[in-house]
């Protein structure tokens, strides 16, 4: 992603070091963060200053690498107990997170493949590599699929933020802009600021700014609008979760997007990786939905006219408020999964015909080694 | 409306002082002002300290009164030229309101009856309060048709703020929500924060509060959850204009809702004084909608955990937004207008009648002087 015209991943190793952006001062303040020990790590996640699952899938990865790397003992035995702990514990930091149990798991599998502390050392740092590259090619490819979508003039709704922020790089539902941007179509993103945690005001319309593309913040009470008005003419959102019958988990707000497009007949699609797909999962009414802490609701963090960064509180003390951080959209709003294997129906019988092609792929991938 | 316990109007008048609640502090602070001078009333209207079209007709009401009141002269020409300035300049407090200019024209036409500085001071003063109470009693009456729509444990959405503090007194949706109360009916509301003015958090959930009625402050993307869950069983929100078709213009935002209400099968109700009935509007697509400071949708207003009032900044320096203050529902979303003569279709037919009802109920009125 460039930020100030330079390329960036979100998170990245160099040496013993792995480096990230410290999110929580964007869009306001853009700060590489060096994380030196597995504490810091742990604490990245814990603490938000790292968010959106293929993010925190990577930085697992990387975290875990880095823990074998600054093992300073010789025991095998002793090295292998210290990193199943590390790995545990940084599982903890955000037991929701799916992705971020497969990055430490493709890491730690790397002590299969020998007894030896420095092979497993190495192995690791490769194997945390591989999953960051990974991560970015499927977002890449979800780009490339999605940008076809995006044609001369339309005007393109997102919400919440799944930009290059949440993954490690070209984010999944800004990945077809990114790409349809570089290809010089032209067109416009309307960004619904997504409150209560205003991602889409923080993180993507920084993305966008960043990348040159055109758009305008929006409070997510004006999106109708512009769709009753003709001016919104596809939908574009990340996800958190896939059902296997085509049931969509996103951020708050995502179902009400999906009601209106259906009324104003604007396709809604949803850039899903597959390691969003949850094939075990039968419905989106499997899918619990988190009921986040309430201040959330009463209060918003931003910058203050001295330029400090400050929590305002904006309902009456001792209010109550309700705060469900995901709502459940039914297959029956989306017109199409964007992943990195094409554009396919969000129905029972493409996901499993999809999770066919996987294994195929899976398997060859494992013949050719 | 109770505030600690005590009962208040928005705006009333003592003597030559016209006192009204200081706006811009809820929900953090809840002031009493002094409104000395026309200078000062005019100020009240144009920084928002008083809004709401009905609060803002009264305080116009009162304010020519004080004019009046407090003209120094003896020579009634003078003073008709003066307070006819007065007017003018008042009216331009806020140029897009309607009940400002009735509530002007009201007082005002306290000259027609008199060429005596000292009997129009009286009749003036009369009229300001006249005024006012018609406005609190169209409420209430609001109130009392609308208290029916609410059963037992039924879950209510509001949009905006269209209560006590928008009118004199009662507020119109929340009108019927005060009486449900009184008639000890339990239920619910889920207030919509309503960004970006959050009307939502500030003010309705502060009179919800002070009332004693249940409720949870909601981001504006979680309705749309609850009526899938099926805990929202009602929808009454207020409106600042009603085309003759039954076409409704509200807060940016209840467009939304009504087409969630529609997909939900969840009713959709408007409190609509007859006040707000543009009888000369033929639909939604003749009421302009006013597109607001940018920096609405980029700064977010609110009390720091230092007790200061402060506004933050949530978005990118340089960043683009747009502010669409209002949208218009069309009449066939929307269940009913509840007005003080009744609940009524939003159709044109029954906006008619309700026209030849008024104009009946004007002419009753006249004969029996």
């Amino acid at each position: 992603m460039l930020v100030n015209g330079k390329d960036y991943r979100t998170v990245w190793m160099e040496g013993c070091v792995i480096k990230t952006i410290e999110q929580r001062k964007l869009p306001h303040d853009f700060e590489i963060k060096e994380l030196q020990t597995t504490k810091e790590v742990y604490d990245s996640i814990k603490q938000m200053m790292i968010r959106g699952a293929p993010a925190i899938g990577a930085m697992g990865a990387f975290g875990l690498a880095q823990a074998m790397l600054l093992y300073k003992g010789y025991d095998y035995q002793a090295f292998k107990e210290y990193i199943q702990q590390t790995r545990d514990h940084l599982a903890s930091s955000r037991p929701t997170a799916h992705d971020l149990f497969h990055g430490l798991a493709y890491v730690f599998s790397a002590l299969d493949e020998t007894r030896d502390i420095i092979t497993a050392q190495t192995k690791a740092v490769d194997r945390a590599n591989a999953y960051a590259d990974r991560s970015v090619e499927a977002c890449k490819r979800i780009g490339e699929y999605g940008s076809k979508l995006i044609k001369k003039n339309m005007g393109i709704l997102t919400h919440c933020n799944a930009g290059a922020l949440a993954t490690v790089d070209w984010g999944t539902a800004l990945a077809p802009m990114r790409i349809a941007h570089q290809k010089h179509i032209p067109f416009f993103v309307f960004v619904d600021e997504t409150r209560p945690r205003i991602q889409g005001a923080n993180l993507t319309a920084f993305e966008l700014k960043q990348e040159g593309i055109d758009f305008a913040l929006i409070a997510d009470n004006a999106a109708g609008y512009y769709m009753k008005k003709g001016e919104i003419h596809l939908i574009i959102t990340g996800t958190d979760r896939v059902a296997a019958n085509g049931d969509v988990a996103n951020k708050i707000g995502t179902y009400t997007k999906a009601v209106l497009a259906k009324e104003h007949n604007i396709p809604m699609y949803i850039a899903a990786p597959t390691s969003t797909i949850d094939f075990s999962c039968v419905s989106g009414d499997d899918i619990p939905i988190e009921e986040r802490d309430q201040d959330e609701v009463h209060y918003v963090h931003g910058k203050t006219s001295d330029g400090k960064m400050e929590r305002v509180r904006i309902s009456p003390k001792g209010a109550a408020s309700k705060n469900p951080a995901f709502d459940v959209t039914p297959a029956r709003y989306i017109t199409g999964l964007i992943t990195e294997y094409g554009i396919i129906p969000a129905t029972q019988k493409a996901i499993a015909e999809l999770k066919t092609t996987m294994q195929r792929d899976a398997a060859l991938t494992k013949q050719s080694r």
